[in-house]
């Protein structure tokens, strides 16, 4: 079973970042402790990080055929993309939405997600433990699949 | 640490309920997983549910001092009730909001929680698996809150 | 065949209501009337007002198994019930919603209904009437369903 | 008594129209148990079907002094024509709205009638059942009209 | 100089019509007021009611080459009617719209016009003295009009 | 029989005040006229405009038990002035509303009239004719409620 | 003269809840300085705090005949009960709503109040206090209507 | 295979109507030109214009049976009839709506369809071109359509 | 202890303005009330009645240094006037809002203050004794004020 | 004459993605079908697809002086770039925007375009047929303003 | 060349004012820095700050042939003032909006301004440099201007 | 001192776009004109420019560390992009937004920014001018900031 992670725009500052609402966690922290979840539970996962539309979606595409399943961070772009949306759509695999903060008690424009209704589940608002929640729920939503296909 | 475990209106029909959105599990089923989990993580549940506004915001009240935090899947009432908001804040307890099916997937009065942006965060979409997602992100806040006291 | 009559919040004081929105007719002339055209029509009914979103849930569930349609009346719950449209939804029993007055000629917040999308139909503006029509477009669809199924 | 029927634009072709939303009754199913209602009811009906929202506005028009209620289901005119709104508040005449479907369970622009707030009531949901239950309405509130004038 | 006089629907029944909001005045009343007043002002004109949109576009339609200006209260279709406003701006014809009624003392939605944004200017409220400001407004118009071309 | 005539703000620009919009037409050719067509309809006018909306409500309220009724050109507090509608509504004397040019061909929020409302009617689009269809209106007004307390 | 006392959802937490929003004031403290008010006023007051909308509506349906005026802080239900509102409507009696916050300088779906239209007045943002302007404000009411009957 | 071409309000104008929007070419023009192609696609074509709302839904009834799809251009009514929408839905017939100009680029009004999402699809701003490319979709939808049947 | 009160636009004409909306009361006897109330609270008033925003802003701005509090009834430029909320937040001075009538029971665009998010309340509805309830809401507000600064 | 041939994000994975709506077309297919009409037009294309915005507006940008108009698919950027929407103002080349899907058939946000309103006209819900004929419809514009030079 | 520079309502108080949103420079000291930089910009200034909406306009009307531009800062009136933008339409004299503090990140209402259409530009958020910067931009656009004219 | 000057998309196009709204000054003029302002003004400027969201963030997240301040015309993406407003609060380098033509009388989708609310000011409408006084504007804050810190 092999999972992409996919961290969206300015992820990668993580850290250096309004540590009043992100922390003091880095990227490459994250990163770590999603590859240890995933070790934990059985599957791999490939990380990429991008602040580019396109390549976000150029991502998605590659994932066919090689990947089981999305997980996601889509971060600013949550908002506005339409076009992510039908990349993630035109893929047709399992996706789980996180974000860091809680996109609920910030600006009104953070609570509505193009991706969400795509997506098998969104998890906002617990910080790095967001991701990993998130893994669990994929990997969850992978197995009993599988065995339904068995 | 106790958490107060809260299910909001017509979650005791479950199993029984639109099996096509929620599946055919019971929300004993769901209690029964959530305590194991709990036993797991270290910590107590009390599990209530309720189909009455004023029963759950008396729920509410009454984990004041006795329970660390709160993890409720305020059902029909995400959509319309200031009052459990008003009773969440009363308390301050950590509270992570948690919804079985994919609220952003279904009719567009229901991507809009006012308890949301009075919580640490929100799960939604992964049937069963939110509440547990769901206790473990409560936990994980609260210890994390502990050790920073310490 | 049974049905139940659900008389939502402050239709007990019918007759001392705004009489000349509503006129002088009481929920007991209303109660008789119904079993009355119930007798005729060859059905029971179980007739219940309560003034609770929370004990009219528990109403709508225990019709589960026991009841094959209802009658609703939400009354001021029609407009801001989440919870009760989803124990409709829940019991999956044949519904039918009306309403006194006619709700499209007051107050702009009224003419929305949680409730109407998931019944069989609406009837509202006729008094006492919008029950008795309501009971038989209620029996008409059940005695339908039952002959497709016979 | 008599009662002016008006079948709005499209009302002709039940039967052959979207099946699965209206079912394969034809429209003069529909006179028929209009008619031998009326008859029970001890009422006469002149019943009229036009696609021409002038035509429907000179029908409204010329039941002055003629009728004494109508018994309209203006079809697609009920959410754009204020025009057949102002001839029914011109004539003054006792009315009674229909539908054949249920408005508010379809697209969102349905649920909002011109008619329903100059109408006595409203009634949707129920087929041929709806007519029948309109005419049920009307004739009983001109009954009651008469009695108060006696 | 002739000027084409159009009333929309449901003003043939003037005086019959909601007396308390119109007046007891009929339509034949109105006409021969500006009969006279035309007369007085130099110019004729050809007066014609209709219930029915497609009517009134064949007659705006019909004006062409024919009238030099045109006088139109479109009643109801004032609020609804696309292709009325395209009728008149097909002929290009100098356009005076007038009301019977102050058009933005009633319900809401009788305070959008879709005539006004292409007509010259708009009269509404003063009843029968509508129609014969109109007509002075729009002899005065199209005589300064002929005096700039001279 | 006397009128209050009130030109509101940039009024007094008139003729020097985007030409292609208003024409080359200035107040007092505009005052003229409307002393003229008052001698000929009988009646006294006293002409007052003002860049204040206060100033302009002093001059409503100064006209109470004055004047017999009141013709006004709001200017661009046609859109924001409470305050206006208010004293209008305050001295309750018969209230004509005109414009120069066609609110409703222009920026959207010039469609909207805080005064139209409260006023007998409104005329708009006329240039200085406006003023003159106005003082008219008025006065046939005012001639008819004299008849009718006679 | 007999005055109802209405406290809403979570105003027993008064004093424990949000102080930097509500003070440390508890509702027993507020309690006892109505009462002194009320008998200093000449009044005896029934003081009742329920979190349960249905109870709510219990008691003002209970107050009929028993109390000649209420007074309510609605808290959350302000914003989201129309059945409160129609059991204030149908009990006709006198009703004054208070709050301790200024509702119109916090979220802004705090400032539509479904009580305050059928109300005689709305008073927030005083504390303690607003329930004691409250009371006077409704026995002053209640003094002077006395006094026309008289 | 037999096409129904049907001309909305106005359309019979052409050439004479604001001709920097639409350019001088005729609806025979047009005519001629769809026959033209008509015959070099190897279908039949029968033309039809109406200003009338109702004329046009009895045309469009008029094609069942008789024809095999409807090219539309139903100019006015695209924004403000639902009930030649619900005309198109009812008869079941392939439909293309086509628009001599870019409706997007025009009154904000103008872009909403009720005739697009029941249609095949939608052209617009090519002129008469818009008609020909609409012939040729039809034409080549009803081809794959007949091809998949055999 | 100083309070300035400040009477907003049209407020002069009271007693002879709108009587069912606001009875027969006038200024200078709302003006003799709140004298003969401050001199039993211990404190002085400069009471102030303009029509003009500018002049209001004007006397808010005079009120600096001077008073210690400010009752407004701030009549139609409630709802328009961002210039006196801003004279108000610049002076920093504890501010009360009073109406006369109930501007949640009026026109809509009545419901809406700007001067009321920063108040510190808002009293509405109790014709003249709102004035009194304003001045013992501020003088209390000042009196705690100061004792917090002993 | 040369056509440059834009296809948007995700329709490189065309055939693989949501074949109930797309069908099971690949990309090269409908690139070869451009080809054979060009050639049959007698115009060349250069064909490119795109998933990042970027490049997308650099494409279009490099067009200018060797292109002589643009055919577009903006697949999801249709609904959120002003960027594309500048850039092919700025190049000013005809274009002609294309669909595969009936944007008005399906989510809300997708029949708004951002590019229709700056194109000539905007083809949709034809498939790949929806390319030939905005290649016709370009061709076809580019030919006459080419005779209108000349 | 001679500038008017408009100080809107509330400025003269500046530093005395809001200081963490306005720092504490006052209007004197701003009005010496725009005088010295007019001076080094070989330009003269009239500086006028005024409370009043109506004293505000006849500033801007007086400029008329006395100005070649006017620097404005409209304060609370550029959202509310529909007359000071028709008064600097009526002059037709180039102006320069600014702002001391950033528009966009205060409440949304102040957002939106009614002057900023009918200027050359906006500057906001860089305190007394707004007005300085606005100067020069206000000197540079004038001097081009003349240029154009030799 | 470092500045980042960022051009948004199709900005490399300038003198060629649009030449009535934008003029026929290049890119390479204005970056000219910007360093000769920075040497004037003792910083130096780091210029760039990108059709690109992403490759725009990822220049913005190279300045961290480098730069002092930001001066950035988002063109197309102010209305669109919240990843780039991230980027920017990420950063927390003083930002100043500035555009070459006035937003605000262009499309109303072009009044609103996503980057406004988190820089320090917004500058438009003075075309290449708007760039000099957004870096006159930047170092004076940076100027103010630094001598606050010695």
């Amino acid at each position: 079973m092999k999972i992409l992670v996919l961290h969206g725009p300015n992820l990668n500052l993580l850290g250096t970042r309004e540590p009043d609402v992100y922390g003091t966690i880095t990227l490459s922290d994250i990163d770590s402790a999603i590859s240890r979840l995933a070790t934990e539970l059985g599957c791999s996962v490939a990380i990429v990080q991008s602040n580019s539309e396109g390549e976000i979606i150029d991502r998605i595409q590659s994932a066919l055929g090689v990947c089981d399943g999305i997980l996601i961070n889509p971060g600013g772009y949550t908002h506005t993309s339409v076009a992510i949306r039908d990349a993630l759509s035109a893929v047709s695999l399992p996706t789980v939405e996180v974000h860091l903060s809680n996109i609920h008690s910030r600006e009104t424009f953070r609570s509505h997600s193009f991706i969400a209704p795509i997506a098998i589940g969104q998890i906002c608002g617990f910080g790095m433990e967001s991701y990993l929640l998130g893994l669990r729920a994929l990997v969850s939503h992978l197995m009993k699949k599988k065995q339904k296909c068995q």
